[in-house]
């Protein structure tokens, strides 16, 4: 695998297997990623939001890269999320990964602290004069400081190793003042959507790829809706952006990020095990009714059986009722003084 | 009533009573006015926020000023709102208002478009160099562009007729720091909190007064937490700032505002009406649920009686019970993709 | 011009010329509606937030449509706001606009009070029932009480007036959800983009139109962004809605909406008299400058001679020294206790 | 120290010196810990925000627990952060740090991912049932997941370990709610405020002390404020506070958080060297100013000389030119498509 493989096409953030005692599972990590390469992904994430790096310490982000790169063996390219709690601990990091082979390191704007364009700029300024490897800027604005036009345009000139950058607010107007500003002076840099529910349209206002929790999930739905979008198939990529957008929004917004996606994973055969964030009670409940409306939206898609239940034939939901219940609640919960 | 009164103390924002056909109902708000000054308001404030100045059309917001200039007849000075369409009908309105005899005029920020500082300013400073009464700033940045200390500062030195501010933020250092700007230069500058939940701690930290809405509901509380906050009796004051944020939480967080003030009025024995906003058959049964809790708060402060239903003891909505319910509800909701 | 033409295409939502005395300059209107309809725009959409609504008088707003929907004539569809104080006033200007010819009416969510839902919801309810004419709902979330998915299908579903939504919010995923939920029980429902920057993608994946505000000073580019969009000319659609973005945001973030588009549309030789907004000294010179900088982009475009210092060439705004200055300046803001 | 004194007074949230290659400074940081504890603060709060807990490695952070609860000697109570990438670890760090006998921990609701309630609920649930010592919430909405009132009352009412929340939102109406819910039902329950600028009324109101930055620059005046509050002198107390808010203001809103509190500290004599987040060549320059800036109020307090040049007499900045260079540099920065 060359050093310098454009970043194009669908790389999927992972989620981390773990076993019963919380580790990692090694094994089943090895067979995921066998599972994502056959399913037709075009390079592999690890250590980025779905794959919740902030619930692992050092040692474990080191050797989750350490696991995919030996399993991969080049067969896709890796880009690694980096971010440590330092820019020194960051730079060991790129260099450590470096030496793994990995295609590029992705690092998240500084979150906690909410840094000035200014602080965004020195940070990424300093890991990227000292990466012996290229480095994909990370905007989350919902997490993380935001990266603006101007720093990402200043970073693409003064930093060759400064090679793409990885956005996930969804922002399409952004994204295209982004392009319009960068590829003048960059033509090499890379443009990556985190925003699965538009991914299509930002393919074709010129992003080269994505970084799609869908594709850790449903990898032949997400790769599909890249090469007919890429193909110029208007009408088929539009149906499946919007099948796709339902398959998103179910696993995002039932539960808490990222449990939907790792509920839905299990129902395609990877066995995730228990994610690291307690869930209460009601939580749990949840989760278990979203899983059927999960496997009945994958049983659509021809990905698994429908559940024991059956699933619902059209939208059998009241909306009024439901109105009128959160309504009730929302008035009960605001007497007791909750926002 | 002399043109220079200080504005200090507490002014009422009042609701304005409507009739069967929604018109206003001149006889109840002269009464509601008489019941304001007996109960020792120490200014009223018709066409503010609470007095739901939007909903009327300019004619009926003069009729408002002038049917309360008459009832008062000097007993207490009148704040009246004068925000109009644009400067010009502004200007119109503080004339008018001026011949009437009102003690000054408060006027919104900018609202709907959001202005930036050099446009509120500008707004600001036509208005003022026009009016010939004294304007009070309206501060209120949850609805209203927001008007940010040095903009204040330099209506405060360059507007003589710039005599106030009302600051609906709620944010104490924000008023400390208008108040170690402004006083300075501007030792006769009026500083009033529309927050009631803070009033207490506002005085104590130098506010002349507030707007506040409870006063609208039970002026004997506001009034008596003003006297007591001012003559230093701390321990008295801070149990009433504590049985005021109840009730003002339970009208302004369990409705859509301010029908939670109107029902409690309503119990008080004035006949407000139905406002003019629409409320579904949802919202109308939380009204009358609303108005049952607010019945027993206002028992509980020897306002009214109880409600037929009788009042519960102490505490006894089961939060987890709440939880569990939203828990579900938000789940639902999610999964049709709303919020 | 029937009653259930198509709401199709791109409808201008146009300023209002204003003579020396601030009043409505009638025959520039005339020939501004002229001037919009030989340049090919498909409707006209007076009275929304571009056209500055709030800062007319009722009686204003009424002389505003009378006025285009005669010189129209019928050639084009007007979609005419009429959101007044309340649902009463709003009722009876549906009822005159509905006499005057006009297509159908938009109405803004509740904005000022930030309402819940289901207040959203008995608002548009309340009019829709009482229309005698095709109501737009208007979804403008940075100004107005957002008007979610579920309540947007409730009234489609409850209410055969309610035909439209403008959606101004520019979130693409969004405007999916709204199709994908509506249109299958209201297959005529059109959905408009109020968002320039992202008219391409919007029409791509299913929007009817927009009411966009940059055809209202260059409605060559609009209509023919459009046109290029839906003959699926994909190469040539990108590439106009990359430079409309450009005058986009040059109108819209370089002054107080909307100054900067009535800077550009006088440069294209409409009289419009100067805004009812006051303008600070430091604002009237950043217009000056805007202006020359628009009719450099419009000049780009073939629209107008280039200003007299002629325009630069390529990007010429060193971003570092920006930067560095911006720095200094929020600097200095901050000390003085600015945001 | 016994183990359940209660958390009363000052606590001072401590930077960590750092040496010339940018290691924990030890020797600085036992002379740091000795000079607050002799300028009268009630006890320490290492790891919290100031102390920029999340730029130190885990190994790290045990150290700088190790080394002030060794200089400490049970001189004061120690609040030792304790929040690690997840429960687990979180609950390890509690059982060493109990080990070394600080009196409590302190936890930091789930950052980077937004939790809802539930998910706070469950995180703090699962520490508290497994901690060996007391816990404080740690609720600072800018940069974590909110903690609710329902949420920290539950958690009040079933975990006797959680013993106290600290507050940083500023909001005094939500810390009075979160007192009037819990203190009847847990009366040892401690709640501190993490918002220097409102540290009196915070105080009055019944909070039982505070976690301020300031007190660690300036442990003179934090202290002071909090013996007069304590005291009843109003009028004394209210002109500290205002003093401090100036300081606050200046330390925090100059600079990237905490570089303004660490050039302040420095002028105090303590050696706290580079921080670790890089800071721009434009920011260092700030910074220079800020220090001469700082140099001036600390030494308007007495606590050290005026800077070589000298410090200006009254308000010496021109908040006219300061606006007019504003407006003309967002005027450019808005061109550029930044926000």
């Amino acid at each position: 695998m060359s050093d310098n493989t454009p970043l194009r096409g669908i790389f999927t953030p992972n989620i981390v297997p773990l076993d019963d005692r919380g580790d990692i599972n090694e094994t089943e990590l090895r067979k995921y990623v066998d599972w994502l390469i056959e399913r037709g992904v075009h390079g592999l994430y690890p250590n980025g939001s779905t794959g919740e790096f902030t619930r692992f310490t050092f040692e474990e982000r080191r050797r989750i890269i350490e696991i995919m790169a030996d399993q991969t063996r080049g067969r896709v390219p890796i880009l690694a999320g980096a971010a440590e709690a330092n820019t020194r601990e960051t730079i060991k990091a790129c260099e450590h990964y470096h030496s793994l082979g990995v295609r590029a390191v992705a690092i998240v704007s500084p979150f906690y602290y909410k840094l000035t364009p200014a602080g965004v700029y020195a940070y990424f300024k300093e890991i990227a004069d000292n990466s012996p490897i290229d480095v994909t800027l990370y905007n989350i604005p919902m997490f993380a400081s935001p990266i603006d036009v101007p720093t990402v345009l200043r970073l693409a000139e003064e930093c060759p190793r400064v090679a793409a950058i990885k956005d996930s607010s969804g922002d399409l107007p952004h994204m295209m003042r982004m392009i319009a500003a960068v590829r003048p002076v960059r033509p090499d840099f890379a443009f990556l959507t985190g925003w699965d529910a538009a991914l299509m349209p930002m393919l074709l206002l010129g992003c080269d790829g994505g970084t799609n929790a869908t594709s850790g999930v449903v990898p032949e739905i997400t790769r599909k809706l890249y090469d007919l979008t890429m193909a110029g198939k208007l009408d088929d990529a539009r149906t499946l952006q919007y099948r796709l957008l339902k398959l998103f929004d179910a696993m995002l917004y039932s539960a808490e990020f990222p449990e939907g996606f790792r509920a839905a994973l299990r129902l395609r055969g990877i066995v995730t095990g228990t994610g690291r964030q307690p869930q209460s009670l009601v939580q749990q409940k949840e989760l278990a009714t979203l899983s059927d409306q999960l496997q009945c939206l994958l049983a659509a898609e021809g990905f698994t059986d429908q559940p024991v239940g059956g699933c619902p034939v059209g939208e059998s939901v009241d909306s009024d009722q439901v109105t009128r219940i959160v309504q009730t609640v929302v008035g009960e919960l605001k007497k007791r003084g909750m926002a």
